[in-house]
């Protein structure tokens, strides 16, 4: 499993990343990039800092990222580059997205998931490795082009 | 409600496709960007010649991204400058995705939506405007730089 795990909100994922950052912290190293309270702020201020120092730890570390719907998370983490973000709401495509799309960064709606399903996903996602098959490489290669 | 609309798929996301154009074709200009068969092919192919329509077109057009997951879509989609794609499985992420992050591509995975919940989800979002809030534009805003 992954060991290393950075992970950022903004106001509307706080709550969850908190829970999560309980849940998890005795059993991995946990890096956290805020937010650190509910007042209103911008989503792709936290995204851009986490994915920076996703890309300086690329191979060591993956990151969680959280907003209300997941989506403006996914967008911001999306375009930078080397970064590859998925927004899901169930376990199956979490692993999916690793397997196929060495997804980096997951990315989780605190509006459409529960905390303890949150959970599980995030156990999956930091338990999954991308597939060594030649159609999935090729198609995450051109990706960056 | 939006009447242009730009649609691809993979081979994974053929038959929903296909669904769609069929439900939506009396009513829409539908542009359809393939693939045009169940043959495996590379989704970043196609969201790229999708993606660059929608920005040339970028006022009348919105775009429609099918794969089997919706994450691989998403990923290519949004690595490209002015995109702003959502993979989402519900309605109300939908509406959500155009009013707070104006949303100009919809993803879709085959695997997570029935053919009936992904037309009620197009239906969503073809019909919501973003909202015009300050703190909505200036994150908007933010995700370019």
């Amino acid at each position: 499993m992954i060991q290393n795990l950075a992970i950022a909100s903004d106001h509307a994922g706080y709550n969850l990343k908190t829970f999560l950052i309980n849940q998890l912290d005795s059993d991995l190293n946990i890096k956290d990039f805020g937010t650190d309270n509910e007042n209103s702020c911008d989503f792709p201020d936290f995204a851009q800092e986490l994915c920076n120092f996703i890309n300086e730890n690329n191979s060591s570390y993956r990151g969680i990222l959280i907003c209300g719907s997941g989506v403006g998370m996914s967008i911001a983490a999306n375009k930078i580059k080397g970064i590859r973000a998925a927004n899901v709401v169930d376990e199956l495509t979490a692993i999916q997205s690793v397997e196929h799309n060495n997804v980096n960064i997951l990315c989780l709606g605190s509006n459409n998931v529960s905390n303890e399903n949150a959970l599980s996903i995030v156990l999956k996602f930091l338990n999954t490795y991308m597939l060594d098959e030649e159609r999935y490489i090729r198609r995450v290669g051109k990706l960056e082009n």
